[in-house]
């Protein structure tokens, strides 16, 4: 029984986020645009539309239908806001300013485009390369982790700081990390596997998941941890690669890492013991 | 660095669920009792209170201080309204009626005292042991998917018939399942592990994921499945067990399945043999 496409719409309501006052204009204006870009996207096309493969993306994956409308809303914004962008699709724009913007349009793609209600938007303010700012959203309930580097935030990670019996959110196994993967996940007392990176470290931040991890298949691009590389630390965690390699704001987005977000500092290293055997 | 125990309440909002008109008194009165019970055991209690383990339930697991908080509620509310109830913790309450509200008070457990935001109410109406409406509330976000048996759903499951490539939520491997585990999750095009049984099938329901499976661990119990068995059909797919064992509203809540809710008969066939293998 196939009942065609005419029910492939996703029917629930894409809130408006409440964003704290004292979020940067930039930051903020990017985060409406996306979440009126996807509202609309959601209303006007189908679950196999909104996944369509239209392009290839700055950083060597296939861009959505549903990616290139959220970041082309992100991309006007960017530009009425006079900062510079580093996106997953278009990469780096230069609009002149020292302030660039570096944002996942749409983390969890896939959860986006068929109505998994797992999805973000995500993004970084940075100046001369230092990240200040960083918000996510919850596309779905409009829930939102906002932190300024240097000041406290009202939530804390969980302060765990050990991986046995530990509540961990990985990446799915792949075909080059299989071992590390069962061997993280053996330890865990909980495992999830949620499919957006931005929503599983803003649970880390929040403390209530002990650690998120890409248990070395080194897929995460910067635009995936940026905003946990602000709010995980703001709130008393840590967020380091399992290779020890550092976490650079770079504009070429074929790099890749395999970012530890946890609780502490001890419980990142165990992870990445975990993940390198 | 360990924060205390002041900072670990679980923060976000728990709304009031919107639920159809035609949702049959008992099933509606025990839905809001779930609802107002959880808001009010996450202002009052924190994290780790509410995941104390306070006594051994019906089903041989242990029962979490949280989930005997909401169970008490519906077992009130199933009292008021004349109905039996058979529960996950309390296993089966005569209130001598032939009708019984089978529910799952609070699914997703681990989820709901730790804060991670995916945790449901589900609850069927059976008269004289033959399931007649269902409703599975996402306590997080208030979403409803209901359905009365012989009436059509306005939510259609995505009508996949294969699995290669398919979008897959899965409980986690286990000791006894890591081989079947391993080759439904390599088949799968996305693989999610949510820790929450009855909002996966729901998800299966409205067409969001292709299928949900415990595969071949035995672990869930018939008020984990009982709502799917309601939804999952009425929106066109199917729910059985891997091993083909019938999926009886039992009052021993010792028994085990390995339950699979698929998109269609077909894919839920393909599932269930590579979890067979």
């Amino acid at each position: 029984m196939f009942y065609g496409a005419e029910v492939t719409f996703i029917p629930w309501p894409v809130p408006e986020p409440l964003l704290p006052a004292s979020v940067s204009p930039a930051l903020a204006d990017a985060a409406h645009a996306a979440v009126t870009a996807y509202r609309t996207a959601r209303r006007l096309h189908t679950r196999p539309q909104l996944a369509e493969e239209v392009a290839m993306g700055a950083d060597g994956t296939p861009t959505m239908f549903v990616d290139s409308l959220v970041e082309d809303a992100i991309a006007e914004s960017a530009q009425s806001n006079r900062v510079n962008l580093l996106s997953e699709e278009a990469g780096f724009i230069d609009n002149g300013s020292s302030t660039t913007l570096v944002v996942d349009p749409l983390d969890g793609s896939s959860n986006a485009a068929s109505g998994v209600p797992l999805s973000c938007f995500s993004g970084v303010l940075a100046r001369d390369s230092i990240a200040v700012e960083a918000m996510t959203v919850w596309l779905d309930t409009g829930r939102v982790w906002w932190a300024r580097v240097g000041q406290s935030t009202s939530y804390r990670t969980s302060g765990r700081t050990t991986l046995d019996g530990a509540a961990v959110s990985l990446l799915r196994p792949k075909r080059n990390n299989g071992d590390s993967w069962q061997r993280v996940a053996s330890r865990a007392g909980r495992l999830r596997i949620l499919g957006t990176t931005c929503l599983e470290t803003a649970l880390v931040a929040e403390g209530s998941v002990d650690a998120f991890a890409d248990p070395g298949s080194d897929t995460l691009r910067i635009v995936d941890l940026a905003a946990a590389l602000v709010l995980v630390p703001a709130a008393g965690g840590a967020v380091i690669d399992a290779n020890g390699r550092p976490l650079d704001f770079d504009p070429d987005l074929t790099r890749r890492w395999s970012g530890i977000a946890a609780a502490t500092s001890a419980l990142a290293d165990q992870v990445a013991e975990a993940i390198l055997g």
